[in-house]
């Protein structure tokens, strides 16, 4: 008999959700017992991680994967106690599950209790980073859901060897170890069948690039917390002040370009842009950000190129900029929701008035008013912990911390009462 | 030239939108202005209803519709009297935007609100019953969402007099008629076009059959609040107490036998079987409810026929009831994941830990100890106004209110701040 490694996704997202039941009802002091000997055990065995991470990087090497791309895959001895350390930081964060969000007494004397609980079975769709794995799995047990994690395919040894080593370590807690679930595969198609097990997962969150999370999106009917992808937008307004006007469009474009948060266009009242524009020019050269800017901008901002509908709706992710003149505040909401991604936006005004429209009109999950759009981040608000930051309307918008992986029950006691 | 009735959606759904966006920053007492004058001018104007309504009525009855269907259908003026009334009492409550959730202070003095908004334009997907053309109308409108409205085609007359009407209403408020917007077409087309607009509708509401329901949540990309279906059972313990266990299942049977929150299925202890059987029986009789039974309850209980697959995955939606019999309280929590909607469940014990169990272990948006399963309601527990009963687990679980029809922002107030 030859031995097949063909996953059975279906048969690891029913061992979760048998799981989930053990894990809803266990303590808080039970799972953050658990979550601190995960680190322990984690620190101890890196060298395992350490031998399955070279396989990847010598994959990657071999596959000529950029620097940048090495460097996220790349684990050593300290990135594996950060990831420790990470879990222990969330041991210690308030438990989200069974918090009585409001309780009152029906005038028959029933008791009802709204009452926060775990979602269930968390379905993680990510890629690269390895990290991702340990995180995604301290968060889902602390609010006590089960994961089946389902990574990139450049590190899955990486992957595989991290979660190994955590059921080793969850063999010796109250946490069944078919709690972590991890889809051994680098099929796609394992991701797809995913996509509609309902009576399985209660949730996917996708972490990725833009593409992902859309085939993620629009495929699925497994409800999703889609989140992600910022085409964020800084609006200078007629009465901006000129230094912080500069101050914050550079930071929010450059500290890390890389990120959600970062800003990808820049939307610039005209008059502001003929009083400004040689402060701007010199910010814009010092800082290395290259322009493409419409015709209005083309002509007063040297060295820019036309921009086009893609400079327009997409994410540079690197220290490129659009650049759009417009002639009042209302030209530039209008551009905003044409290719915003309702993540984050800002305007830069003295204006009051101004601002207050923004924060009426535009339709994001985060708004600044004089501030650089970096800060839409659970770190940076103080979650302690981050999931990732929904660009959804319904459930979680914004930063979504632990209270993000839990629903609700309401519980009625009662002493015979009918209607 | 000849005049075309084709609908276009897609023009309708972006009428609503530019119409939310002034919605979206009137004040509550403008919003509530605008339903008070709505609940007047459909009083004022019956008339124009009753006779569109007859038109439906007219062609019911050629297609031969039952008379309880027909009942649903008709309306008069009291009806409308009564539809004008809920719209004056949606105007009294909570405006549910506006409200700050949380707010806090960065240590580099940010300011971070968290508040809520409304979501956008709400798509409406309903069946039969004319009144939620006006309900779901003022619930969108309070929270300051628009709407578009598609109903079944057999109260289609009725549901365009009833838009025209309110639109005459609304051109004499501060609402623009164009965030009321009916699609007047019976074509099955039109429903699936707003399936996948998610550019100009937010959410989509499906009221009405499973069937409806499963069509949305199936095939949409928009993000669906998923209502209704309730296959709930009764786990009657075998520490319950008789005379509770009865009255409950009586009234959670017969009560409304066609309502979501109605019991479809008695789960029932052999031990607690076996001791009442004749208490039981004689109740069933009195109340004519008629057994679908498992081989065991068949033998126990007179004239009642063997349930299949169908009896317990479906709900009868009648005074027809599935009788499953079990050995514990862990058969019957089986049962109940594997055949429950995840609406509501009962269990009747004097034993408390049973109950706990119970509470922890079945995964449901509302859970009962002793008390009848009909309280699921928003009428019932004083939210004043319902959208619906949720049955997902993401957004809104359980009995929705006005609350459900927002979403946040985060507002960040800064002097300059950067990262």
């Amino acid at each position: 008999m030859t031995q097949t490694t063909k996953v059975n996704v279906e048969a690891q997202a029913i061992e979760a959700k048998k799981a989930s039941k053990t894990l809803m009802i266990l303590s808080k002091e039970e799972k953050n017992e658990a979550l601190n000997h995960l680190a322990d055990v984690l620190e101890r065995e890196y060298e395992t991680i350490l031998a399955a991470n070279e396989k990847d990087l010598e994959n990657g090497r071999e596959k000529g994967f950029t620097e940048a791309f090495m460097d996220r895959l790349s684990l050593s001895k300290e990135r594996i106690a950060d990831f420790a350390q990470g879990l222990r930081e969330v041991s210690e964060l308030e438990d989200p599950t069974g918090q009585v969000l409001s309780d009152w007494t029906l005038e028959n004397d029933l008791q009802v209790e709204k009452v926060t609980v775990p979602l269930g079975v968390i379905g993680m769709i990510y890629e690269a980073r390895p990290n991702v794995t340990v995180d995604a799995t301290g968060l889902a047990l602390k609010s006590g859901n089960a994961i089946v994690l389902k990574g990139g395919s450049s590190a899955i040894n990486s992957n595989k060897a991290i979660v190994e080593v955590m059921h080793k370590g969850l063999a010796e807690t109250k946490i069944p170890k078919e709690a972590v679930q991890f889809i051994a595969s680098t099929d796609r198609s394992a991701t797809n069948e995913m996509f509609t097990m309902k009576e399985h997962i209660d949730v996917l969150i996708p972490r990725g690039g833009g593409k992902l999370i859309q085939a993620v999106v629009e495929n699925a009917t497994v409800p999703v917390l889609e989140t992600g992808v910022g085409n964020c937008h800084i609006y200078i307004d007629k009465d901006a002040d000129v230094e912080k006007a500069i101050n914050i469009l550079v930071n929010a474009k450059t500290d890390r370009p890389a990120v959600c948060n970062a800003a990808e266009t820049l939307v610039v009242h005209k008059e502001w842009l003929a009083a400004n524009n040689e402060a701007l020019i010199k910010a814009l050269k010092e800082n290395d950000i290259h322009v493409h800017g419409d015709e209005h901008v083309m002509n007063i901002i040297p060295g820019s190129v036309l921009a086009g509908e893609e400079d327009w709706a997409n994410e540079y992710l690197s220290t490129d900029i659009a650049v759009k003149a417009v002639d009042d505040l209302t030209d530039a909401i209008t551009h905003i929701e044409t290719y915003g991604t309702k993540h984050s936006e800002a305007i830069v005004t003295e204006n009051q008035e101004a601002a207050d429209k923004f924060f009426a009109l535009v339709d994001a999950a985060a708004l600044y008013h004089n501030a650089s759009t970096r800060f839409t981040d659970g770190g940076a608000l103080g979650f302690g912990a981050e999931i990732g930051i929904s660009t959804q309307k319904l459930h979680a918008r914004g930063p979504m911390g632990l209270p993000a992986l839990t629903t609700v029950k309401f519980l009625m006691k009662g002493t015979g009462q009918i209607r």
